[in-house]
């Protein structure tokens, strides 16, 4: 039986560890590589290698970064007073883009997903709780996503968090700005009306 | 404006030359490999790395390989008198493994299409042409896509090979096998009565 050399064979089994990406799309982006854009190539192993070596997680926030602590931990201009929870480093990047947080992160890095397997010990809140401590926080915004499984991640660290000095509070859930009533779930109508607030 | 470490920016801008990436996939790429799968990094770059050393195109028949001339291509056991023209490489990876055919190949890595500025040029008919004549080879078979870029690649090889003393065949179309009339479109209806054989 022909097959592709040792090489693309290798390349295609670890391109198909990409989320979304199964063998038909691994070797897609083999042979685009491979055929029509050589130079591509040759640019995207230096820019993982590049990657590789100076990305790391931050190791007051865990988001990702090439400088330790990041550049929000380090940011002189930041409100230490307050922290905000994230599920993952892009969620950091969606908030900072709204311009409507000037605090500190925690990024998780995980949710709490029983049925695979991640309990509440890869959620690292141990290390939230010292950050709270050391850095005098007195607000923690939980930002998980409004998923089953951001919603029981932000349950766990009210939870764990009850009993200390700080005050604990969710993103609110509603309609999205610009959407339209008639196309939304009725779980999201009703948060919304859940969460209404006097005009 | 927060965004991400320099590093990170550049590889989302290289995944996102692969075809049917855009910005968010590349970003979940990146943060998968960063975040969930740190050694899946690793691996990913020596495997890139790797088929950058070792991945060349054969130069008689321009198929991925390891080496040169490429299996098929030193294979003592295939069928010299019949080369078959295909689109990519993964189409010779198909071919084989439908174990129905035993010569050579010739992979174009191109087909014509004007609209893209990719005209007869680029399509290396003349490297065709040669090495029909140095392998006497008496039958082409052009198995390009039955595509409207395949067809009029398949009939602008079968205009240059007139006047070649080879046969020079197309590849059935017809109703797949395991498919159901019903939901088939009426082009590929229309061809397999056109090519009706005797029972």
């Amino acid at each position: 039986m022909h097959s592709y050399p040792e090489a693309v064979e290798r390349l295609i089994r670890e391109l198909k560890k990409l989320p979304g990406v199964g063998e038909k799309t691994a070797a897609r982006f083999v042979f685009h590589l491979l055929g029509t854009s050589p130079a591509d190539l040759k640019n995207l192993t230096e820019a993982l290698a590049q990657v590789s070596r100076s990305i790391n997680r931050c190791s007051l926030c865990n988001d990702v970064t090439d400088r330790d602590p990041c550049r929000i931990c380090a940011g002189a201009k930041r409100d230490r007073s307050t922290i905000c929870v994230v599920e993952q480093p892009n969620d950091v990047v969606a908030l900072e883009k709204s311009s409507a947080y000037q605090g500190l992160y925690y990024v998780l890095r995980a949710v709490l997903s029983p049925l695979d397997g991640i309990g509440p010990d890869a959620l690292g809140v141990e290390k939230l709780k010292e950050r709270i401590k050391k850095e005098s926080v007195k607000e923690v915004v939980l930002a998980t996503n409004p998923t089953t499984e951001g919603d029981a991640t932000a349950h766990y660290i009210s939870e764990v968090l009850k009993g200390s000095p700080v005050k604990v509070t969710r993103i609110a859930r509603g309609v999205p700005v610009g959407s339209s009533l008639e196309y939304l779930d009725r779980v999201t109508l009703a948060r919304a009306l859940e969460g209404r607030r006097e005009f």
